[in-house]
């Protein structure tokens, strides 16, 4: 039987202030649409049902993978309207959990329990117990314990507000009785909306039971209306994470201080220091370092590489036993092969940089294929563009670059050639030759410095 | 009527350990004494009176600005002795307010509040209630709820001891009896001082109203006595800071890790990743995006604009759709034109950069005028300085810059110019001609590698 | 009479998920073992006994340099196992105290508290009261307070569950009595372990005292059993750093954002910005100011000396009133002295380098001899190394380094010399002498632009 699940995500989100829809804004890296598509997604046999309004071109185009049926939800008018508008597109039999595209952090755990419990007499509400409870919908029960109605606060007597027992607005309804009820959700209230709340007590009513499950953890029934709670979900997130990341065995050195935009992936005895960003999917080798303020992104680092302050890595594949840093940035298409070296201020892209290969200092390596074992000085850049197009410089094993040295590509150094230092290389270099194109240093004597003028 | 504020500044703070003032240690980038005096200033026709001792001249240095009535307390005797010492320069009518240079955090509507409720028979006292009052003084009240007295921690009976209410010292009396109350203030304590508090049992006694008005915020009220007080309101005041910016429509990435110390100004959808820093006046356009460890000072970015990992960027305007960064360095005079690009390990200073200009890699551009168009190769520099003097570099538009040259400045480099990788450049080259000044390139067979000597 | 001192660190510490011994993980950037025999040293007289088991070689191999007496635990079964191993080697006179690899914050105050306490007839218990201390096992005392035993969690009655004073493991036992104690320790148990914490029914039994002693702090009593555990103590002792540094004088911006893993000393009026780390041994003097983000290792900064961002020092002497940073990187071997001058993109190795010179950007000096007064260029290079071989640049007083020069070491410039910017420097520079090695400028005109391929 399929699973009905519908994603409300019409909203504007004006306390946002923001141009882009609220469902759209970012968790982790995800727009929270999005994350929660991802949890539905994890139910079996699931039909996603997203509900878009605001924005709802961009929210549809940023849910497209997920082959949501998109429903519109102009003019909204209530979470129960929102459900009235997907009705005719729900199964017939099975049963429909309702979801909300901002209220991210739900887990799949907590969405399975729900629909174990489902059953075509069953409405399953997930509620949670609030050290302060004020605002909520609270949960009464009768004296059997079974859930009776929810009463909002403007409504509650003395002894209701008391209740710390509260609606989360996430529900599972058999499809059965949900069309009926749904039809007879009526909008005589003051902001003149359809509540979905309403069918919990038409299932009372009806004598369907009405049973309760809880979240494991209080975040994941936390709504984003603004960004500061925007922020205060994206630091749960990095915290859940952070925790298990030190759960399996790497040590962060300030568990407030590391974010990850995606997915990371550490192998045994990683040290992660303060202050790194991880975006995308990133994996981190055996024993691997990451010093202060680095920025990975979509990038795979081998066993034992030490990877120093301020360094940033996009799209590269790092091997084993590198030495990357202090403020070095492989920018996309870089390859290292094990023991390579990239040392401070130097740029790489689409640079293959063979074993034992060095690049420590003050150089800019793009559009580049190296060998092993080679050792670029100082300074040295590889003049890959010519203001149109881009040419590939070609260094072979074990060739010397002296410091300062300019490449300009298309060009190639054979294997065991020397570059002296500061020579504008433009044509090819044999093997084991010595290249020079500097000029003859000559003096002046008592050369008058400047004045001031 | 006139309102006289006086700002206590005198004490040495010896808990800060510091060769400076206490009020003169900064929160949020301003000295605190200053924080208070913009604060007061706030107040219609108030007139500022700032008692000064220790250093006192490098206090009244500093509040320079406010044309506040400096009067010298050397050798306090307290905060009932500061008073005294102001007394002949306060109105004959109105009221007078007293504030701490090291309170800094007291707002302008607890002040508005306070002086709205001023009357000649009326004194007003700022109170707060603490979860844990020890060591304040506690506000006695009669069995009509009217202030009676401050009974002093060690004075305190056991059901006194019990109140939660305390002074915060923070007090606005009218004049006209306030020159009665000091004059007869005594220094009968244990610490032989006059004490300001003493006044209020002596309002009492006159018959004179006393009405409390509360704090919005409890940081509002806490003083500064030693470095650890002192971050805790740093972290007070940034955290009230990040809330204010992401209710204006900004993300943060981590509202405790960003750290603006001066006015930072946001349009629409700006994202600030984690641990920025902005000093003085930071004006972010619509869509900024700003990456993590920037440091903005004075400056001006237009719409669209990304500032990536690591920049840093002081006294410079930058216009729309530019990419900066990471690890760029815009020295103050830089002005960049819209779709501008300056890259990493980038340094610029007085540098004016046309539209859609770039300075990609391992570059300084110092005293320059660029075009439009440009593109400047990687390591390229911009000789400006010889020892003594500084040049200006001029580089018209659609130029193309090779990599590693060195352009000696004063020098003039026409439009649609191209100089050639590795040169250096000392003369002008005109319009779409092609500069050169390198060696010829020339080789040696079977060179000898050096060995271990 | 010698006090042992017991450290227990056999176990693996499975939950760690480590290739590594628990005791060996890192808090402060000391292995948590190292921390516990640093403070246990501080008492006087003592005797250590180090029992090890899970690389056992390793961990005595840590701590050599604190002559324990090694005994092995291999097979290890309970505390009272351990204890009974090292029984051998404990004084006929004299107490044992027993403390804990994985328990690394214990103070030299609280063991100092405990051993003064300490008689042939008393047992010393730390105890501690926590909020919740569920799963530890209670302290029960008789009506007059004394001691009577240690009940634990699954064998107390409703009435002991509510003692909130526990047993912390750390206790100090008469050598006397100990023997005999350990010798009747018993298995008979569900874990078939010896439990150290036996003995303390067995003194009951014997009539020996027991007193309690409770820490300062309850971090000195917290164990880690995993990265969640470890991460929460280096916070813990990175706050206690922090709170101790402000008391002395310094200013952190961020006290949450500092990391010391070593011994950091300051002087007056140091200001440290957010996210700075310090390591090994580090010496601030007066009125140092340390930019966000800079990493200082082993070194030694002068007093008015300026440190700005994102800058990297390792092993060197920073004299007073220089200018270092931002993006600098200061590696083994630097020496700076007064007002010398290190600015952006520049790397340093091995530089000695005299009052007032400046190296400001994107420079790489290394095992270079500066003189006073010299001025480098923007891009300099020391070309020190040959492939196999490094050499020495010698630059004396007053010398001018044009921009974009290479000094190809063994090279010496001679006082007052000027490079002509864009140089290849090979042999030496004489007095005064201006050296050039560049080609002569040429143009070609209407060169024609590349098109796109």
């Amino acid at each position: 039987m399929t699973q009905d699940i519908v994603i409300l995500a019409a909203g504007k989100g004006s306390r946002m202030k923001s141009a882009f829809s609220k469902v759209l804004h970012k968790i982790g890296g995800v727009a929270m649409v999005k994350r929660v598509l991802t949890t539905a997604k994890t139910l079996p046999d699931s039909q996603l049902h997203l509900v878009v309004g605001h924005q709802g071109e961009q929210v549809a185009a940023e849910c497209q993978d997920f082959s949501a049926n998109v429903v519109w939800q102009n003019d909204p008018q209530g979470t129960g309207d929102a459900l009235r508008r997907v009705a005719p597109f729900l199964g017939k039999e099975g049963s429909t959990l309702t979801l909300y595209g901002d209220v991210p952090l739900i887990r799949a755990s907590t969405l399975a329990k729900m629909t174990s419990l489902s059953t075509p007499n069953t409405l399953v509400l997930l509620t949670i117990c609030l050290d302060n409870p004020t605002g909520y919908g609270r949960i009464v029960r009768n004296e059997q314990g079974a859930v009776t109605a929810i009463v909002e606060q403007k409504d509650a007597t003395e002894s209701q507000l008391a209740i710390t027992e509260v609606n989360t607005g996430i529900l599972l309804a058999p499809n059965v009785h949900l069309q009926t009820w749904l039809s007879s959700l009526t909008n005589n209230n003051a902001q003149g909306e359809y509540y979905l709340t309403d069918v919990i007590a038409m299932a009372a009513r009806d004598g369907v039971d009405i049973v309760t499950v809880n979240p494991e953890n209080e975040a994941e029934v936390a709504g984003v209306n603004d960004r500061v709670q925007l922020a205060a979900l994206e630091r749960e997130l990095q915290h859940q994470q952070a925790v298990h990341l030190m759960q399996n065995g790497a040590t962060l050195m300030d568990p407030a201080r590391v974010d990850v935009r995606g997915e990371l992936t550490t192998g045994c005895d990683v040290v992660i220091d303060v202050n790194c960003v991880f975006e995308g999917k990133v994996v981190l080798g055996d024993n691997v370092h990451i010093g202060p303020n680095c920025h990975l992104v979509n990038c795979t680092i081998g066993d034992n590489t030490v990877i120093k302050n301020n360094s940033l890595i996009e799209d590269s594949l790092v091997a084993e036993s590198c030495d990357i840093g202090p403020f070095a940035r492989l920018r996309p298409g870089t390859q290292l092969a094990k023991k390579a070296k990239i040392g401070n201020f130097v740029e790489t892209k689409k640079a293959i940089i063979g074993e034992g290969s060095k690049v420590n200092h003050l150089s800019y390596i793009g559009d580049t294929k190296m060998g092993a074992n080679v050792n670029v000085g100082a300074g040295t850049i590889t003049c890959n563009y010519d203001g149109v197009n881009k040419y590939i410089t070609q260094i072979d094993d074990n060739v010397f670059v002296g410091s300062n040295s300019s490449l300009v590509a298309p060009v190639h150094v054979s294997q065991g050639a020397t570059i002296a230092a500061g020579s504008t290389i433009t044509k090819q270099v044999g093997e084991n030759q010595l290249a020079f194109a500097r000029a003859r240093q000559t003096h002046k004597d008592n050369w008058p410095r400047p004045t001031k003028k």
